[in-house]
């Protein structure tokens, strides 16, 4: 029986760090934030965090505060290493445990986002109660955070769950990761604008109906397409648009069907800006995973969204963590 | 601290039934088998099977057996139901732990025989010591056993693991599952097989030199072509036959490499006869798996063969899921 009562979760961004003080029923009672690039020390960016937290921590008990969680991008639960990440400010390999545990001087756990945020569904969110499921973070890239037996799969060195960087495609997409046919390359907000643009390449200009509102007229004057004009050219109807959404959604149900005959989970949630598209992803995603799915498995594994308010998800999945620290 | 000393480990197949009485430390001290088809009713099947190891029982205290584990295809861990199983006398759903409990008044569990191999390797073989491995018996199809933190990886309904029903080439091969392009109708016996036809089918017969011993003379005296066959020539150093191992390696290497994406495993073990061939088979899948893994996986996961001895192999692990009874 554990008698402490609250969680530190911190959620580094390469541009934004969102803290909060979360009760262990999953209310943020107090929460801030830091611009993340405040120091190229990390060292002196914890002492900053400290700076401001600390003011808030003296209305607690230091008793009743049980540590701290902290999800960055590409750290490690195992080594609490943050790994070479790209789009930080703090390059190479940075002991991001040992600082905020020296910093803070309490117990600390650090994950990635991905897992983060499994923790945070299982914890607060869509699969409570849950034994077995798939948390897909869909932001910049793709990642995957998977729940096996209520236990985080972890794998040998805390590296499992890279589903981003499985290859579904041959000589496919070239990947930031320096390979080809990676499923991020193909389902992300980068990889849905690789798809869209691809379309828009293929269709001879000329013969394209000039249309207000459309992704064709928007390329024509800039070709400089984003995530979220997909989305609105999508719900104002534009066939090349919603012709996107099905191709990603296409690949990202093959990518979860194949999954689910490795890991079978109860659940896939879909989690981040482009699941924000609703069913303009999930009715494609749900279709080719039914399609591509062994018997045994249709109809039986269910694709969900979050049940984390966006705003408060990555502090909720951080501080959850925390509980485990 | 347990005091019982023995298991009695069972391996249903289409044709034998093999069992064993195993000693804690992995010794068999007592081996027999039955084919399958003595029975059409699977009651009746146990009955006979008990009449057979009964007498042997006698020698035993009965306190000192610790129960009974059986390795049968399309067995679940969960349920202790064998579904639908191809090539079994017995139809339907068979509750083969419930038979196997009433008749040998002893507690059973059952799983399939790919999970079966993993707690073999785990208890007994090369994988003795390791927290996250992964088996892959490669038969007439192929099959797989995930053992994550030290526990098999059953998922949401004791259904997980089957990595021969990943798609791998989008409209594919044409599978006995119904879809196309799973993996194990290019690797596995029967897959090994369709590669090697295609290459003899796409290389015009008159062109091909007339050698003995070649895939290709064999060819065209009998159509009918073996895995074993295959091997054969390979041995001899037969082009198309190498050929036929490479692309089969090329293919299991991507596969592998996905997979490790998702669980990231010490160890992944190759199992079956198939894996038999040796280097012919390990060579181009170590080759096709390093090329095909992010940076951060790359020679770190083991690619190993049995570390059982092929007669032995089923019984033990079987007699080892006896200790989970």
């Amino acid at each position: 029986m554990q008698h402490t009562a609250y969680t530190i979760g911190i959620d580094i961004g390469g541009t934004n760090t969102n803290w909060g003080i979360v009760s262990r029923e999953g209310r943020i009672l107090h929460t801030g934030h830091l611009p993340t690039r405040t120091a190229d020390d990390p060292v002196v960016f914890f002492e900053a965090l400290h700076h401001q937290i600390e003011p808030v921590l003296r209305q607690y008990s230091r008793s009743d505060i049980h540590g701290i969680g902290i999800g960055a991008p590409q750290s490690n639960y195992r080594t609490g290493l943050m790994m070479n990440a790209a789009n930080m400010p703090w390059k190479g390999i940075v002991p991001i445990r040992e600082i905020a545990e020296t910093v803070f001087r309490l117990p600390v756990q650090v994950t990635n986002d991905a897992n983060a945020a499994a923790i945070g569904e299982m914890t607060y969110g869509a699969a409570k109660g849950m034994r077995d499921f798939i948390v897909v973070t869909l932001g910049t890239g793709l990642g995957s955070g998977i729940v096996s037996n209520r236990q985080l799969l972890y794998g040998h060195n805390g590296m499992a769950g890279e589903l981003g960087h499985t290859i579904v495609i041959r000589a496919g997409r070239t990947c930031g990761c320096g390979r080809k046919g990676c499923l991020e390359t193909y389902v992300s907000a980068t990889g849905i604008v690789r798809t869209a643009l691809e379309l828009l390449e293929q269709e001879p200009d000329e013969t394209a109906p000039k249309q207000a509102g459309t992704l064709r007229n928007r390329y024509r004057k800039d070709k400089n397409i984003q995530a979220h004009q997909i989305h609105e050219a999508a719900l104002s109807g534009d066939p090349l648009a919603l012709r996107t959404f099905r191709d990603t959604g296409d690949i990202l149900g093959l990518a979860l069907a194949n999954t689910i005959a490795i890991t079978e989970p109860e659940a896939i949630i879909l989690f981040g800006g482009l699941a924000k598209a609703g069913a303009l992803l999930f009715e494609p995603v749900a279709k080719s995973m039914e399609a591509n799915l062994l018997d045994c498995y249709r109809n039986r594994v269910k694709l969900m969204p979050s049940g984390l308010q966006e705003r408060e998800a990555s502090v909720l999945g951080s501080a959850a963590l925390g509980w485990l620290s």
